[in-house]
């Protein structure tokens, strides 16, 4: 098979892991070499993660060499490191046409694509929680299967990888891979990147394969593999790692350290390990990007791609903004501080990280810890502002409601990438911060749509001394709707703004946030065209709903006229729900009909292929022109 | 003084940490007894925990002698071990008074309440966290205050800790104290616990008192009291205590362990930490219960106790009924598993614990691990129920979208102490649930009232083969309910009940569902003395809302009417605002004007004295039958 003048031998006809198997030993580097020169086609065509693709090659061969999948059940922590299993599990193709795009190959293990994908993870720290649920049931079962971790370390920052640790049984047929790859997302904060990173100096290690040679012949022992098992070796290596120590308190034989990118000994060390029966840490060490020099070089940047971005990314996004803003403010307020949940550059704090360093904190994967710890820090004075990510900050839901909110203390909460996120799917939609942030007593919500917007907002919100959510899109232009709604006008505080006054004659009224602003734009002119006129209210905060509701009122034309709230977010506890509750009382209300349009009661997975996200979720400019035609015949 | 005959001779005097400073060191032993007796006295008058504080009866002495609060921070992972700080910051009196009363001292830490209690914690492991915020705070503004924070060892199976620890810094003012007592609320389980405990038979421990100072005598280095910071010593307990190890590994000194209720040794250590002025640990081991033998052998029991209980309260409860009920099932069905967070006996799980042990799990104060755990089980065939507090499981908000609700796992959760919670305050309410769980597609809630209608629930969760949850309140009886509703009328499959049929004419209708159905009724029969004929429907399920709109649609009286959607839960999002989405279209509501009584944007905090906890958030049966006088005039 040639594709775009490449030769494919193997991949093409690996329709499912008994085909990897029967692919004989000696031909493994060559399937090394083409996964990886597949994996650098596909992302560049797709976009998607690379770098940690390319590290676990190796590793994930060795992994259905040694084991049966679907009987043996293999988790990945973190399933973007998954692509690798994707290419032996029978969906190379797929991959090649439609990784990530709709309809086509999730970014992440699925559940639902394949009865390889055991369990799914988009959010880190889930695999031992749930590989234990797995081996637990097959011993309560008498099935010997076995359940094998894929775990990077960056995952280890995450703490319910420590509470599935405490719970770790020896007597389970898993297996947890250590993959220690000096770098999660952002590089790794915290003390237990630096104790694996120890081992790189300390003379039990070896960087080369060469010199893995070396040391692998001095041990006189079956399994030349099975090093820390030996006990000749247990003692030299011994405290040199915490991360041995640490396993091997917690009751778990420890294997390792190897270089998880020499397929040979991956899978001799793997084989040791299934060998033994019984619960066992094997500890890897990876490099990011291997293979691929660019991605070796610089694997934040490779990281997550767009497609076809073989350079980073530098335009406006809200997180740049919202960072470039946060970090003049700090210029002036030697209170304000920075954290991040190992997103530096995905929440766009990297300038204020350059600039404050003392003043900035990344605490690795661990959003309940970033946001009580800005608790710690409001409390005694500073100004803390802790930005992430909608989906992961539903980690964090009962820091804000019983360590910030409950106490009043002033952190102000930046929501990134909040509403639908197309190519990552449904595990990082943020679907959900608008409603369980509305839940909450004593927090203001903010959801400025311009840059001047969102630099009103977190002043407003440093200025308010009470907890603050500023939620925004992920790389919006918002020009269309500054265009729209704002002209020469410049606000000195936020509330809400219209495109059309009181006294015009409109057939409809809409009440949007967000991105999908620029959705009701395309339907108000979609109408336009047919004489209907729409009017459009974009809400610059939420909550408090009293507030929002009185200058969504003030905004409203006399006429009678359907009234639509209209938001990208779950409609149980949206803004539509809240702010139908206080609209409902008012007078100028009492002529309109109001109507909710939000994502109801879905997770936004079922995409046809080539469907827009909005249209999937049955929220897109399309069905707001059919609902406004029904309500106004 | 004289109080019941108890002479007090310091208690009365200590209105500030400067007047405990003041007592002379020799006095305190008989300070120590008279804290001892009060707190007995306090707490089987009001209720509260009991074994826990008096473990830190000298630890908290020596705490505040050795440091300044206010300006020193001192922050305890979870607050109900913080009485004994109370008594020696000026509340002595008050805490006599009115501990766990409304109007009266919290239960916890709690910042509204005295300049001392710097951070609130009704929520585990917590307290590193905020710690870290005032530690790293301090040091960034100059200041050489310390942080004190000091930390269970039940709270090292929670998550949060970890994440922590792996952002401590050496360069603080901070004193981590390990209090090892052996037990968090149930047993330790895990390997945490294990490890601490090996302490107990290595040789380097010692049990008593003389033992230890004849321990002490071999170390002959400046500071009697600093063990593991000399070399001599190191070694010796080095690999003995996985704590000691995984300390420092952290970067952190680790000074201990010492017996914590002595309390020269204890202040002696704590001197020695703050000298080194940088991050240390102080590992004490103090028993639970310590001073009071009813409490020292059987410290699960008095962990927390209702007022003036002396003895296990047994009366059937929601909580033990739903372990009753799950362990009757279990014997038909060896796929039921049964999962707690550290919360056998509160969650009712002991019986299916004794019979069922290769099926129960006790994970340790970790609820998304306990979430993500069952997921796997279901993800293998297993048919998992896991009970949380309903307040706890805001910690699992995301385990359940991610990783249950997401992939349609068959997960049953039981949420115990739905609704509000009077005695242990705002950090304990039930309040959240409806709202949190509302969002989350694929997941059906239950809200049985009756014993009967729980045992059917939970057959009907795990016939359905989705996620479902299963919600109801603390300890209640449900007898008036029965009568009210059900009479000679069983079910086989839940709905909606109501006292009254659709053809009576009736003034007004409630909706309702949990406890709070109570003030329901006495409402009712409030306003049927005044001639005003109410009629109540009552939820046995929440979600789907469509189909619990046509139950309550197929109950409603055709005449007009108001209706009430009544619940003790917050507003927004909750029951009120979905059925409120949904009867809005149905025929049957159009002559009815629906009205949302529910907890508005509050978190309950403001009881005035005597005031009931439902008349504090006004949702009382006096609220309802004002407002439904309103509604009919």
């Amino acid at each position: 098979m040639i594709e775009n003048n490449r030769e494919i031998k193997y991949l093409n006809k690996i329709n499912s892991p008994e085909d990897f198997k029967a692919v004989p030993n000696e031909e493994m580097p060559a399937v090394a070499q083409e996964i990886r020169s597949e994996l650098v086609e596909i992302v560049s065509q797709n976009g998607g993660h690379l770098s940690s693709n390319l590290g676990v090659v190796e590793l994930t061969m060795a992994i259905h060499k040694v084991f049966d999948s679907p009987r043996d059940h293999i988790i990945f922590d973190v399933g973007h490191q998954s692509y690798v299993h994707k290419l032996l599990t029978g969906r190379y193709q797929d991959m090649r046409d439609t990784l990530r795009q709709s309809g086509g190959i999730c970014g992440f293990t699925n559940r639902a694509e394949s009865e390889h994908d055991c369990f799914g993870a988009g959010h880190s720290s889930t695999s031992l929680s749930a590989a234990l649920g797995f081996a637990v049931s097959d011993k309560l079962n008498g099935s010997d299967a076995y359940t094998i971790a894929v775990v990077g370390d960056g995952a280890y920052t995450g703490g319910m990888i420590h509470e599935a640790l405490n719970n770790c049984r020896k007597d389970l047929n898993m297996v947890i891979i250590l993959n220690e790859n000096e770098m999660s997302i952002s590089k790794n904060i915290g003390r237990f990147a630096k104790n694996l990173s120890k081992l790189r100096t300390s003379p039990g290690y070896f960087k080369t394969k060469k010199a893995t040679g070396a040391f692998l012949r001095k041990i006189p022992f079956i399994g030349k593999y099975l090093f820390r098992f030996v006990l000749g070796i247990k003692k030299a290596v011994k405290n040199t790692l915490y991360g041995s120590n640490y396993f091997e308190s917690m009751g778990l034989t420890y294997l390792g350290p190897i270089d998880g990118n020499d397929y040979e000994q991956v899978e001799g060390l793997l084989k040791e390990a299934k060998k033994l029966g019984e619960s066992v840490v094997v500890h890897l060490k990876t490099v990011k990007g291997k293979g691929y020099d660019p991605a070796e070089k610089a694997p934040d940047i490779y990281h997550g791609m767009s497609p076809s971005a073989s350079k980073k990314q530098d335009k406006r996004t809200f997180s740049a903004t919202m960072g470039h803003i946060v970090t003049e403010m700090a210029e002036n307020d030697d209170r304000i501080c920075a954290i991040t949940a190992a997103m530096c550059d995905g929440t766009g704090l990297c300038e204020f990280r350059d600039k404050f360093p003392k003043r900035f904190f990344d605490v690795g994967i661990a959003e309940e810890h970033a946001l009580t710890f800005a608790a710690g820090l409001a409390a005694n004075g500073m100004k803390p502002l802790v930005a992430i990510y909608s989906t992961f900050l539903q980690r964090g839901f009962d820091n804000i409601i019983h360590d910030i909110a409950l106490q009043k203390l002033p952190v102000v909460i930046c929501v990134d990438r909040a509403g639908l996120n197309a190519a990552d799917g449904a595990t990082h939609h943020g679907l959900f911060d608008v409603a369980f942030l509305s839940e909450i007593p004593n927090l203001k919500i903010y959801t400025p749509i311009t840059y001047e917007a969102l630099k009103i907002a977190i002043k407003q919100a440093f200025d308010e001394g009470i907890p603050c959510a500023i939620r925004y899109p992920n790389g919006y232009e918002s020009q269309d709707i500054v265009d729209e709604f704002y002209s020469s006008n410049v606000h000195s505080s936020l509330g809400a703004v219209s495109n059309f006054s009181v006294d015009d004659k409109v057939d409809a009224v809409i009440v949007t946030h967000g991105r999908i602003a620029l959705e009701a734009i395309k339907a108000c002119k979609a109408l336009k065209q047919k004489g209907i006129n729409v009017g459009i209210i974009l809400l610059e905060f939420l909550k408090p709903y009293g507030e929002c509701a009185e200058n969504v009122a003030s905004l409203m034309p006399t006429i009678a006229c359907p009234v639509i709230l209209y938001e990208e977010e779950i409609r149980s506890g949206g803004m539509g729900m809240n702010l139908y509750d206080k609209l409902v009382n008012l007078d100028i209300m009492k002529n309109k009909n109001i109507q909710i349009m939000a994502v109801d009661d879905s997770f936004v997975t079922d995409r046809k292929k080539g469907e827009a996200i909005y249209t999937s979720a049955k929220i897109d400019a399309d069905s707001v022109c059919q609902k406004i035609s029904e309500l106004i015949k």
